[in-house]
């Protein structure tokens, strides 16, 4: 399986990846599933994939072979984060119909893709990308996107997280939402790519691979543990009428 | 869809259901999913139920069918807790092979069961009986057992519950788990029926439900969520090398 994040706020966007494929509990493989393109100083993209692996790196493969090639359209041709996830979601649509058209087969092919960044002259936004290749743009009243294993992740999110957080606080609530699924689910899996973008720098970030030992990340995961076994602690005890 | 968590512990078990049921969006009812059972100072057995509610009430239709015809075996004649499991499996395979034997259908029919309780001179037990009719028992190393919508609120449990953790500590960390559920996913929903049985105590306890305006609930929900917030501010800003 997999777990990607993507965040759209105030100050700028945030997205952690994990790295896991599997094939089955036997057939487990680091792959990475956060990619970023850009021109520094016009325009910086981050793609974030789940699904099929073949499907998205077929996708990624033809984006990428396209920019080589200079074959318009392409990820640096386009003039807005709007025509980037068309094309992206035009690219993917292809993919699929490549390798099959019936409709009982596609969805052994399926993928969803989070598309996030910021072209110069317009405002930062985010996409998720269906299979089917339409999308939804994330807004501040809904400013994150999941993609893969989702649920282990969400409660965090729907309880801390707000488009007018500070950037490093949003950043450490989704290495939270990430350690929680971890611990719950081995289907997704150490390394965690990470990537902080700042609203209207137009540069593109280097990004950080978080590895098992990380100590940052390691400090704030025991933290957070204990953290949640002294509030529960602290939590009233149950009055008489629920010990009946 | 259903969330039902179920607690065997050192000193007691804790069972918790939530009432909602669904037929698609529109079609939202409240169905009790938490049952119980015994005989004072002899049996106490709890039946919590996800999955096909018209499997579901069928299961507890035949059960509750048997004991007031005095048909044996029933819940009130068979000797263990195991031949508690055995027989309540029993019945839910036979409900759905009353319904279907095609093995294309029988999934639509399906229902997962959780079962708790002691019976006088043996140990608590929890026993997880999937639609098949078998089913796995709880051990110290996994002390909880989950059906219906789990992932939501499992983090919590992998991270803070224990088997030797006292039975009101245990009983608020299902509560938030429940809490996390609630707030994330709106097919599980209020109100809550919860147990508690104390150890060797051979007492039915009545239970207690709990509405959304429950003051004990929504005080420790507020205070868990500022916990949460402020435990989150509190984790060390990422270093330098997470931003570049």
């Amino acid at each position: 399986m997999t777990y990607c994040c993507g965040l759209r706020l105030k100050d700028g966007l945030v997205f952690i990846s994990d790295t896991r494929t599997n094939a089955g509990v036997d057939h487990i493989s680091v792959f990475k599933k956060l990619f970023s393109f850009g021109v520094e100083g016009e325009r910086f993209i981050v793609i974030q994939t789940s699904g099929n692996l073949a499907t998205t790196q077929a996708v990624i493969g033809h984006l990428k072979n396209h920019l080589a090639l200079d074959q318009k359209p392409h990820l640096y041709s386009v003039n807005t984060m709007f025509e980037v996830a068309e094309l992206i979601g035009h690219t993917l649509k292809r993919v699929i119909a490549d390798v099959t058209t019936d409709p009982d087969e596609e969805s052994n092919y399926y993928c969803n893709l989070l598309v996030g960044g910021q072209i110069k002259g317009s405002a930062m936004q985010l996409y998720h990308i269906y299979p089917q290749g339409n999308f939804i743009c994330a807004t501040s009243d809904t400013p994150y996107f999941q993609i893969g294993e989702s649920k282990y992740g969400k409660p965090i999110l729907d309880r801390a997280l707000s488009y007018d957080m500070p950037l490093d606080e949003a950043f450490r609530c989704s290495l939270i939402s990430f350690d929680s699924t971890l611990r719950s689910n081995v289907s997704v899996g150490m390394p965690l790519d990470s990537l902080v973008y700042r609203k209207d720098s137009l540069h593109i970030p280097l990004g950080k691979r978080i590895y098992s030992e990380d100590p940052y990340f390691e400090h704030i995961s025991k933290q957070w543990s204990d953290a949640l076994r002294r509030g529960l602690q602290n939590l009233p005890k149950p009055t008489d009428d629920y010990w009946l």
